[in-house]
């Protein structure tokens, strides 16, 4: 299966398609949108709708997730990063493709975390490491929010087939 | 000007465009997007985005304004809010519509009450009877969600007027 991961920012936002069976994964591309901070809100959620609008008819991508947005460290910047998740989400359901979203299945950071490296509280470097061993690169993802959204589409991809694993046996 | 104002909601968007010179208001139109709450979220982003552009390409406004989020009250409420609220704002970009967002100038419940009743603590009677008599109904508009984007409209038209008025005299 096909999956991308979006890693939202309001500044930054990465993308990262992965093909998997949930157990090996393959990096198809993964790249960053970059929208300026001095650009107001809604033409900064243009760029990002625009650039995984690309990114998902370039490489078509059957299934997506998008990390959590949580309250707790800084209320005004998770408002915001929840501005940019609602265009993750409806660009993601406008091409169809099957989300985590809040009913589905989230993914926490520690989750996500969890789900690549093994240990929910990993540093960013060791999860940039494990994310570029496990698709198959000699060396880390160059890009942080490169990484992130990869980490989020293995943390699917596992998570997807480990469910259909249950389903089967049940 | 033809303004379009948005009052987010995950269950019922409501919308409201009027004509205005920033003194005098008339009503074009006003409904409300309903999104069944079972959907998932993506679903709901997907049908709000489907419902704004129809009364876009339907009544083609020149300006948008939506109403800011605030964490207070209740951050889970208020991060599924700024995601609906980031689906309006693309929404918005997206026809070309001259936005109200963080740099713009976005409006408080409070602004938005003091613009159209004179009275920021107005009760949700009020702002609805008095959005009913500015935009020349006899009756205040049925349905709050609705009025509270004819409210968002308002204020905006307003706001916009007085400072172009500002502009003018200097």
């Amino acid at each position: 299966m096909r999956v991308l991961g979006i890693d939202c920012g309001t500044e930054r936002t990465g993308y990262g398609i992965i093909d998997s069976d949930g157990r090996e994964h393959r990096l198809v591309t993964a790249g960053v949108i970059r929208a300026a901070s001095d650009l107001p809100l809604e033409q900064r959620l243009l760029a990002i709708a625009h650039g995984l609008r690309d990114a998902i008819r370039a490489h078509r991508p059957e299934a997506a997730a998008v990390e959590q947005v949580f309250h707790a460290a800084n209320p005004k910047t998770a408002l915001k990063l929840a501005h940019v998740r609602g265009v993750a989400l409806l660009v993601a359901a406008e091409a169809g493709l099957v989300c985590s979203s809040d009913l589905v299945g989230e993914y926490s950071p520690l989750e996500v975390k969890t789900s690549v490296v093994g240990y929910g509280r990993a540093e960013k470097s060791q999860v940039q490491m494990m994310v570029g061993s496990l698709v198959g690169l000699k060396d880390s993802v160059a890009s942080e929010d490169a990484s992130d959204a990869l980490a989020v589409a293995i943390c699917h991809a596992t998570t997807r087939a480990v469910r259909e694993r249950m389903e089967v046996t049940r």
